[in-house]
């Protein structure tokens, strides 16, 4: 019985002065074999010839990035956004993009209704579960680390966007494990282990340290910072996860480096630090 | 049968450019009872005069801020860390602190080994527990926001840091409460909850949205971010903590602040946003 591996992605958020079509062939040239693509740039170049350069390469798509942002409490603004991300699911069908990487939202200015933010998104994700099944889409709900929490993400740990997963079908709804956001967590571990055919997506960078004046950018190479890459890989690889695994970067130095460097880098570290720990072992006990 | 309320402190660092004496006075004068105090200002001032300006005034002394820092791999360096914790709590028992406040401290400079640093902080809290508890000190292990976790604290959560706290008895070990620290945990009521009998502080301020280049000075009077003070502080208090609710802002413009204007400021909001929710309603199931 041979033992299951995962595999590189490129998120093009990690390389994003490259267009579509410049990702696409850089990583068919290195056997990459797929990319993590976001919404506008895909709509810059094009969701029809999007899809073509990938059937033409033989590069997959691993993820379209991204929906999400569900917490207005504006009923008129909050169908529309259900709207959108029911474009937004279309576009990862039409792509053949396996997920759609949800982005909960943050708390509306002024607000402190932290509890009513969460049952917004809860009850977004409920509107759009069957959808995304329909179409053959998971949506992807990403725990953003909690520095996050008031503008961004009211989705705060794994633990949290999974007990709202597990509420919806397999195939509708899962989640997106990311080194980034959840490696601090004392129970990532556990939770990664109760999610168990739920993680859609596997996305690694490391954190900055000392951080950098905007916390967006936070994001640093895998090996430059305090990531410790082998025990969530394995963590994952154990929860037997065999899909990508996207390199995702925002950095404004990287995106100042020449982006076949970064894409040789991003390589050469996943080799090093993340490959060795990607292997699900055979298991004695079937399952 | 009357409730118990909690009562306002004034923790020094808000008001970091008075000496001991001038905040010790100004609490006195406007009917604050207790103060929080650092070691740094306290030794600069002298202990036994800090000692004897809270008899003179009347003040309370709600907490000494800190000790900890137990993360080194190194046994020497953490053996000297242990020495100057010891040395803290007797500090604190002169000064008649009910708890110390203890940080965990973060991962060591090129350091990936976080299961590791908890560990060390877990065995230095065994060591000095009994230590504390003979000296009539509580420590208190604080649980920092998850931003901090890779330079500053390794206990992320306040279910991390109770888990840690229940090991030991609770006249020796308890946690500390900070708004700032747990504000966006989905699991944080629960927790308080847990935490009957062993909240030793319960600290408050706001978080700045958004934040600002220095995330160490990220803390925002009350009322001028997005926590909820009410539901929090609700749960402190049914949990049955009666004691001081320290103020504790690292802010910069605060700092520029004539200090008498932060200490009505912070009185003001205190009795807006915080001490109506702070009765402990009497129950009637005993206890």
């Amino acid at each position: 019985m041979s033992s299951q591996r995962f595999h590189l992605s490129m998120n093009q958020m990690t390389t994003r002065s490259w267009s579509v079509p410049a990702l696409v062939e850089a990583c068919a040239v290195l056997g990459v074999r797929s990319v993590g693509l976001w919404r506008e740039p895909v709509a810059k170049f094009g969701l029809a010839a999007t899809r073509k350069c990938l059937e033409t390469s033989g590069v997959a798509i691993s993820s379209l990035c991204r929906g999400g942002f569900f917490t207005t409490a504006d009923p008129g603004r909050w169908r529309e956004q259900l709207d959108d991300n029911r474009r937004a699911i279309d576009e990862a069908a039409e792509l053949g993009a396996p997920c759609l990487v949800l982005v909960a939202g943050g708390l509306e200015a002024g607000s402190r209704d932290l509890a009513g933010a969460r049952a917004r998104v809860a009850e977004a994700v409920g509107e759009l579960a069957a959808y995304a099944g329909s179409r053959g889409v998971r949506l992807g709900l990403e725990a953003l680390h909690p520095i996050y929490c008031a503008d961004r993400s009211v989705l705060s740990t794994l633990d949290q966007a999974l007990d709202l997963a597990l509420q919806f079908p397999p195939d509708q709804v899962g989640v997106v494990v990311d080194t980034f956001h959840v490696w601090w967590d004392p129970g990532v571990l556990a939770a990664i282990g109760r999610s168990r055919g739920r993680i859609v997506l596997y996305q690694v960078c490391d954190i900055m340290v000392p951080l950098p004046a905007d916390i967006l950018l936070a994001r640093a190479m895998m090996g430059d910072g305090p990531i410790d890459f082998a025990s969530l890989s394995s963590a994952v690889a154990a929860a037997g996860y065999t899909g990508a695994i996207e390199v995702e970067i925002f950095n404004g130095d990287i995106w100042d480096t020449d982006p076949r460097t970064v894409l040789d880098t991003a390589l050469s570290r996943y080799q090093q630090l993340i490959e060795p720990h990607t292997t699900t072992e055979p298991t004695r006990t079937s399952e």
